[in-house]
């Protein structure tokens, strides 16, 4: 591991995981630390913290804090999904191309079923299509278990209720659950401008990754269930995974006061709203071409050789990702990015 | 989940990790937060963290942060232990009796060989003889891959740097690693006095888990690796696990605070001083028998019925533990815990 | 692989499966090779074999064949026994010291929680022990899921109608199936002398590994279920496993010869009785201590080691087998052992 | 499980596993049912049957039977895979589509990446693709271990010893093993006429799942490998997964009389022979379309829906395929179809 120059705030285009976390978060965590709390989840913030999920999805919720958005999603996948299960999801889903391999591990090897769609998105005729080829009952196939979308999706864009809903309808007809990834859930639920019960159990999610990391959290994460039939064995599985933590209520006040007053989807719509910004800026310049709608805190752009090599001198930094036939990058902005820092990168640019 | 009644410091001996958090270590999230850095461990604090970790055990060390000591070990014991493998461990160790089967998980099914001894502790006796048993190069059976010490063990006693020699010179010489379960190191390092380089590498030690959690962390722990040839695929099997953070300097700084002026020692000696007050004020009493030596900040003593009653209904938290024929009560002091509540306790013992 | 002489049926009590395969069972296989038949048991042979087995326990049955013991035994726990599972069983199992852990592998990592027992046999009164310490429905546990009895045992003796009762019985009131490793059934129906059915579901077994090559086949067994309920996603695991033959038949052919006409009672009965013959024999023998009652085909004898010395000089083959304090070694005679042999090598010892 | 009519061989052209068993290989299993032999391996059919192999490919091999092509695919696999490893093949490949997920299990959790290719084949440049996509070093992605080519393919087509090479070479130079499915191997040594040697090792196969149930054995398969630092703990694995039979010589007599006087080259090329005669005698009828080059023992072709029915009516059995945008039907030849079946065929279709 070595130091990576540009870690600042004003220059971080690389992740939202590269930020800090918010002073309220920090504020309900020193809070915590000054009392006892009775271990493994068994205490009074915990609780508090189902209350707090079943208020905002607007109906009772069965909620799980663990550490991190893999833990999230695997222990979510593998209560629905046997070992010869198969997970269907998209091929640049984070849970197929960026966790090592978590889902198949915590599944004991079910096969993700990776299908193709722009901006990140099935669509129902990509479902209809795979699942329709699967054989089921047939002793030689794996079985379908599972839809899992990304809300928002890894290429920035966002799943409408109306989508979501279509690819739900869809999933539980042919008898699959359906799991939802919200790594960026806050975002989503921020530019959609829907409650986050109608992103979720109305349009037919069983499952939510509902996270805080990404926006403004130490390390918080919650596994949300909307049929408690589903809840089953996830105690378990999390306890031996190592994602019980002894002083949980650690992580569920994180959560709570992410909640509170909404600050998590005026983290998310400020994040949002310096992505727009950028995307705004870049797309008037020259040779500059975006991979997709900039719809959440994530800007996918083509930019040409030497406005990349420009930038980096000029101390951003950002990934490149790969593209077909133009190369991108990817820029993300955080909670706290300043606007200051935006306009900057779009100045050294536009040089 | 239920709410449980005296879970404050000052009645709580049901666990060291009912405690908070210490300050300094708060401070430290605190600077971290107001930062950025590179995401998953490519930042400046997690690098300080192996330097410091190095200076503290007196030689090159490599570490890995990950979030509780269930994963620390299950994830150690992976590196060194086929599926067809055998972890040697004492009958009452925590990874044998109070992991849900993490390290059958997290192994892909190896199996737990399971030894007795006095105070929980193995001895050179008991293993040679369940290694002389085992067919090694025989397809019929599970290969000896590691033996697994807990330091300081499930009942509240140390190795001293002898005992640990004796049996890693045994393990070695069987071809098997040693793995040391520090979910206590602190408690036993300021017990014994010795360095941690005594009580590890030196003593033979391959691997530790290194815990700071139960000691005034809010959720920190780290894999030492004292051989870089262990140290393997770790990192793939700590992301494949949900145990990479992407925040991962929020538990590096945790562990830098917790290192920083021998903060860990010191509270370790409190919380090793406040069980020793508690069992010579209970020893005195009559029809009180203690389990076993006093060694660290675990007191397990047999307590009259009525006496128990008596504790619970002014106030007192603490759980019952199995023995036989006497059963006992587990009383366990922390970093925080108040002389004051020490001395109510024995007085409320002695009415 | 070295060649190891003495391999002949006369001078080997090795094991029974050093012997070949009857000639009933071989004529069933050449005329089922002479004949087509649908792949994967979608044949008619399959089809009789259900209908032969659930003939031969008095009740409808649901039979799976394989191809090994521990295959039928680990498939068999793992449709019972989560990950996070506990499957009890003797400690000297077959299952827990002979399989090279096939239970926790097919399991994906359950524990085996082994209990002492005379003559290879669980009692009530450990396995009540074992079962009031175990936690239920505490996360950091593993969950009780099955108790696994060998008929015959390890050592040769046979449990009871009663004996499995009162061992079922105790399983079922507190939620666990019962399983047998019936590798040795036929011997033990034909030391008994009762049927299948009371030796089985009768006396409260849910799932039997009913073996044959032990006794007369080339490599047969079936997974039996008495509770349709349990056997679920049995052939998914069977496929996932390569244990289900593309040419199933063939073992289902060897299994419907064993039964015709009580073919597998006939021969097991002549295997028990040359293990009668050779016990008595031995007993007559100064410093000829057997280790148990000698119920099957196996006798576990101590005899001096001038005696195993010249025994092996002599050209027969058997094994040594671990004792406290006096070790011993494993006869074991099989479907095919000549009465000749016998007395030949009782015929030696007495020299 | 249900009847299936038309099992018998001269109107199945479902699989070449619903045929039945040569002579020679019944012969070498009576020959050994009627001795005795070392279980589990120690016995000399099974060490002959090394030296038969050795002589087969021209050099030393090390070979394990077992007795079916999943477990000798998945077992070959999980040798040279870790948990966080990539199996690379062909999207139709078996090991992806008609295993149940048999490599998943016995590797605990690798990924397969599925790549497309005319005719079931793999070429360098899709693979080359797929390798610099993969980031290796990369904790987030799963690591590429080894390629798995089928030979002959599922589609019936062969790739000669130049693909193979080429394909070994690219994975070899990006560290990958090479694994061969050879359940149709003898298919395709007899139809290239090239020797076993040019086909595996001297294009660079490390391993080979080596098949001879689909051509005339009972149940018959060996995984062979060429590079002996490969073997490392096969046997374990092997024993583990319950594919260690204890009286294994009954799959190596097979598989010695597959080999002896090139039995297996003779029924494998009349297979071919007769799938030769379907193709052209098929082809010259109206709508009716190959799917690909026939090579080996299957026939993939559209024909017109009417002509299917009739097929059927006539009491031919055959399996649908899919196909796009023309569905197929599969013929396949065995070691045992009578030409007179072929003609009837045909001269059914042309009607």
């Amino acid at each position: 591991m070595r130091s990576v120059a540009g870690a600042e705030a004003h220059v971080n285009f690389a992740s939202d995981n590269a930020a800090g976390a918010h002073p309220n978060i920090m504020a309900a965590l020193q809070e915590e630390a000054a009392k006892s709390g009775m271990p493994y989840g068994g205490d009074e913030t915990t609780q508090g913290l189902e209350t707090d999920l079943s208020r905002c999805f607007g109906r009772e919720v069965w909620s799980f804090p663990v550490t991190t958005g893999s833990a999230a999603n695997a222990l979510a996948l593998a209560v629905v999904t046997p070992p010869y299960g198969a997970v269907y999801c998209h091929q640049d889903s984070h849970i197929n191309v960026d966790e090592c391999g978590a889902p198949e591990f915590f599944t004991h090897g079910a096969k993700l079923i990776c299908l193709p769609g722009d901006a990140g998105k099935l669509t129902p005729e990509t479902l209809s299509l795979a699942l329709a080829r699967q054989r089921r009952g047939t002793v030689h196939a794996v079985q379908p278990a599972v839809v899992s979308l990304t809300q928002a999706t890894e290429w920035g864009t966002v799943y409408t209720p109306e989508e979501v809903r279509a690819l739900a309808t869809l999933a539980h007809a042919h008898g699959l659950r359906v799991h939802m990834d919200g790594a960026r859930f806050a975002n989503a639920v921020a530019a959609l401008g829907v409650s986050p019960a109608a992103l979720t159990w109305e349009a037919g999610v069983d499952m939510l990754s509902f996270g805080a990391t990404k926006n403004g959290a130490l390390a918080a994460e919650a596994v949300i269930f909307f049929d408690s039939a589903l809840v089953r064995d996830f105690a378990f599985r999390r306890k031996r995974s190592g994602q019980l933590l002894s002083k949980l209520r650690f992580i569920s006040a994180q959560l709570r006061a992410y909640l509170q007053d909404d600050l998590w989807l005026t983290l998310a719509a400020h994040a949002n709203l310096m992505a727009a910004r950028l995307a705004t800026g870049l797309a008037r310049l020259p040779g500059v071409t975006l991979a997709c709608p900039v719809e959440i805190n994530e800007v996918f752009v083509h930019l040409p050789s030497p406005l990349v090599t420009r930038l980096r001198q000029a101390g951003f930094v950002f990934y490149d990702w790969p593209g077909d036939p133009l190369p991108f990058v990817r820029l993300v902005t955080a909670f706290n990015t300043p606007e200051a820092s935006v306009d900057h990168f779009i100045e050294v640019a536009a040089r």
